[in-house]
């Protein structure tokens, strides 16, 4: 960390902020320039937290941190990008992974009709909502463990491994039995309860960003997880808010080429939840493509005016199929002519 | 709900769009303008969120919302202030409630300490945190039960009510057990598990808008711990996330006259999460005071530069006490030349 | 336009506004809900502004407007998408056009090095700042009219059309002689005497979206040119401002499909002052093609680190090279698999 | 500036960059941590913006500045607060200045019925827009010349400086011949070139922050003005873009105390834009008493509901009284109590 003294700073100033940067366990290394002097604390950052404090001291002027934050998630612990298997699938390696199903598990017959669509079009995993996170206690809130069951029951029907979020601690060995991965979603993202203890699962996590978490604070909730003792963590960038209001987030594309800077994590792209409107789900697919993405989440139903929620940015089969055409055809000229996803 | 058809949408869709409208449970009723058809839906709004989908039918430009989606948060469902009485103290009434304490409770002799200055210089609750939700698995996370038990100590030694942070649903029952306010941090404003949860408490609930959160979907939050049976819901304010960087948050001021205007519940201010800095504090204090907040909370620490978290913008006991000594200039001229907090 | 009494409205309040209505030359139309009357204007839009000061009547909740702002950039007045001729080169057309150069003009050599390598590479438009608009009075300000003479000389000697920033109206005339596109920055977006004076050029006129512009204001900006008689405007998405600061600006992706569904403009996507890092650049420009935009604009530089301005965001020679290897493998997937830019 | 390394950057990468910094015409200074290498540029900052170019070298990990960017705006360069007179009226000095009057001048009548109650009511200087800057070109653009000269005509008449928009370099001279000061509107905070020349006009300069304007970006855009040579700038807080919809804008109040601290110009809030609803101006406009700033802008009208522009945000005369008399009475507190503005 630096701390950078006022222009008037007095020597007794400076003294007694290297002796506080001293008895809180660092050593410290003194830059005098022309205008400031500057002063480096020097160990590891065990009292990091505290040591933001000196900002308080007088003569400070501000306080910059120059470490990460991270470390189980950074490049710099690992160098090589983790690939996650699930099943047969593996999420972050050579290809590019679709995930599909309805927003919410609603009848067996949406489920097996949506698990069909899904796995014929060439998505690998499913996915689906037993418990949902809605903004209004009105809503329809999920089937909850009924839907679990109508999960996994498609899943294995169509032999694709399932996903599905789990929104409280009490909940997470019982949704554990049933899915085969575990969602946090995007309100839950600095849940710390809830990461704690879903890096106790065996289970592989998918970390949605939530709408205002700045990808550094993304990847401390990761480190949460990575902490507690699951490696598995699949990020997945899903639209964040700003005063735009023509699409219901702002997808933030340009997430995934910072995120696999400065992480070894698989990263994915939830364009319906980004864009909220079904008709731009495939150009923004197409740009996931493009973009380097590992794989892209998206909702599908097969009668998207008919559903318990999030019906407006639900693609119906056949977009679904066309989908997953264009997103073979981008796949092919990035792995033949680029190289592979990057 | 509106339904605003497309320029060139022809009779057929229009038609369409009136029958779907009644297969959902609704009347209709039909205004042809100039330009543009529009369809009213008429009906209560039980099946509000698949109306939206409305927008999936082909025809239809957007669908327009009417009827705020909260019923027994809204001025509508209760015009009265709700005053909320804690001990001997009221929320929400005439006078401006000052609460007080340290971020972290970090031992007995600390939060004694926070417990005098706070008690000395006028506040009316205590506050400090045993559970504390931190970006980083490696800060400090909190004394836990221990630390339940010093803030009961000392609250009870000064004879104030306590309030701490609650993160999780299998914590509320002994969080209940100590403290006289359950407080919901900005993180778990839309954790709807823990939400319902603490809406089965007797014990008030204090509700921070999260960094994210429109003002509509605050009270949104507070309807489902209205709706779960605990009407003691206390608003704060406490900074939204914008581009600047100049504070920590963006304090949303304006929130205090809107929030007023659309709900009965009482509206406090947090300005030290807001402002990240200490300096800010005082002046914004005196703005929650002027723009007719019904009070406070801010972290106080006998020693700022040695906090376990937030040294930077906890007040020193010399600023507290002048701060409650503005609180009391201000208060009182709203009181005797406005006629009260408003 | 719709006005939406609030629930207690009198039978008296709601006279006075139709009759306000009518006043101001509206028809009106009443519908009356369960809970709320609503009434709609209709008539032409002239007087739409003050229409909205119906917010102010006693007994009106809000006032929603029906129809867009906009119309000559609108597909509903043009469906057929506009294509704009710049010597040989058709921006908006069926190929994807990029258009590269320095953020300054600094010197004949820099510029005709630059020029030759963008040629080389496959751009078909040179830029270069001969006005810099830059936050410090301190800094490099550009070459002005020398500049321009020396981007005109090296577009004529490679045979590139050159686009360059006018940032006030005295200017306007000089550029126009020597730049064949004339382009209005994100800080001038809403300078509107700016825009009304290119709307009399000859010239196409690039404009980029503001910082803080929704997708409305700068299709209303791009209405201000059109209706001063240039219907040749290029829009051009650039990031905009968000919370997260891992990039410079917050590419919005989705702002291409959204502005296709709108306008029948050409859509051009500035990865460079989005991302602020050279090193997000080549996956943007793939994300762009993929998305459907008509084009990107790029900074180059022979040695970035050398640049007056914004070498932090600008490719070296050997970068651009295989942006433009990497453009053409995606267009020739996007035209052959996917049936062109879309 | 510092220049951190990347934890792996080789000896050879730091040789490097300290060479290039040495080639630019600083001097370097180098500290060895346990896991970076940082070093310092130490010399004046002329050549500032090229040192960030660092961020392109071999073994850069990022470059973070030291210096304020703006010096002649900044305490450091002048500690005590400026104060601004025009007629007799001070800004900046003990007592809080209310500037008001309509959005638009619209008529001889209008603007004189305003500018009656603006001076009975206590304002101190009269607002009144000519040049109008609006979103749409066919909204009512402002009566231009006739209208500066009825604004002069009811300036003189009522005895109050007044206070105009310019929008265009072109029209400074006319515009400085019939306005006390000379008003810069949010949209063109970085119209460089109109900056550039009212930094030559001999009148004070009112200059609003833009929605998408960060604090020090402000004072960047105040050291154009300031640099050019017209030390009279008076900065005002008018709302900034945020996700929030209840408002128009969100009130930055945080900015008062900041902007205090950073600079010694006068800082004025106005409530009337930043809120977008006239029944939110009075609670905003105590706010702005109590935190600290020098004055306010405010919107009125007589007939709200027939204004050409910004009706829904115009108070009418009787609220216009009651704020006043709430100024007072908070001024008052603000004086004797708590030892004036602060």
């Amino acid at each position: 960390m630096i701390i950078l003294m006022k222009k008037n700073a007095t020597g007794e100033e400076i003294n007694h902020v290297t002796e506080w940067i001293t008895s809180v366990g660092y050593q410290t290394h003194l830059s005098r320039g022309v205008e400031r002097t500057i002063i480096g604390a020097i160990g590891d950052d065990r009292g990091r937290i505290q040591l933001k404090s000196a900002a308080f001291l007088p003569g400070v002027e501000k306080v910059v941190p120059i470490l990460k934050p991270y470390k189980l998630a950074g490049r710099e612990f690992q160098e090589k990008d983790t690939v996650i298997q699930v099943g047969e699938v593996l999420i972050g390696g050579p290809a590019f992974t679709v995930i599909a199903g309805p927003c919410s598990i609603e009848s067996e017959e949406q489920m097996m009709e949506c698990g069909y669509v899904a796995k014929k079009a060439g998505a690998k995993i499913l996915r689906g909502g037993a418990f949902k996170p809605r903004t209004s206690p009105y809503s329809f809130q999920g089937m909850e463990e009924e839907g679990l069951k109508l999960l996994k029951k498609v899943g294995e029907r169509t032999g694709m491994p399932v996903v599905t979020e789990v929104m409280n601690t009490t909940d997470v060995d019982m949704i554990e039995e049933y899915s085969d991965i575990l969602q946090i979603g995007a309100r839950n993202v600095q849940n710390f309860a809830l990461l704690k203890r879903v890096g106790l699962c065996r289970k592989p996590i998918l970390l949605k960003r939530g709408l205002m978490t700045t990808i550094e604070e993304l990847l401390m909730s990761a480190e949460y997880i990575l902490s507690s003792g699951n490696g598995r963590v699949i990020l997945c960038e899903r639209g964040i808010r700003t005063f735009e209001t023509a699409t219901r987030n702002t997808l933030d594309i340009s997430a995934v080429p910072v995120l696999k800077e400065l992480t070894h994590l698989p990263v994915i792209i939830d364009p319906s939840h980004a864009a909220g409107h079904a008709k731009y789900i495939i150009p923004l697919t197409r740009a996931a493509v493009a973009v380097g993405a590992d794989g892209v989440i998206v909702e599908i139903h097969p009668e998207p005016e008919k559903a318990f929620s999030d019906g407006a940015q639900s693609l119906r089969p056949e977009q679904f199929y066309r989908l997953m055409d264009e997103v073979n055809i981008l796949e092919a000229a990035m792995r033949d002519g680029i190289g592979g996803l990057q």
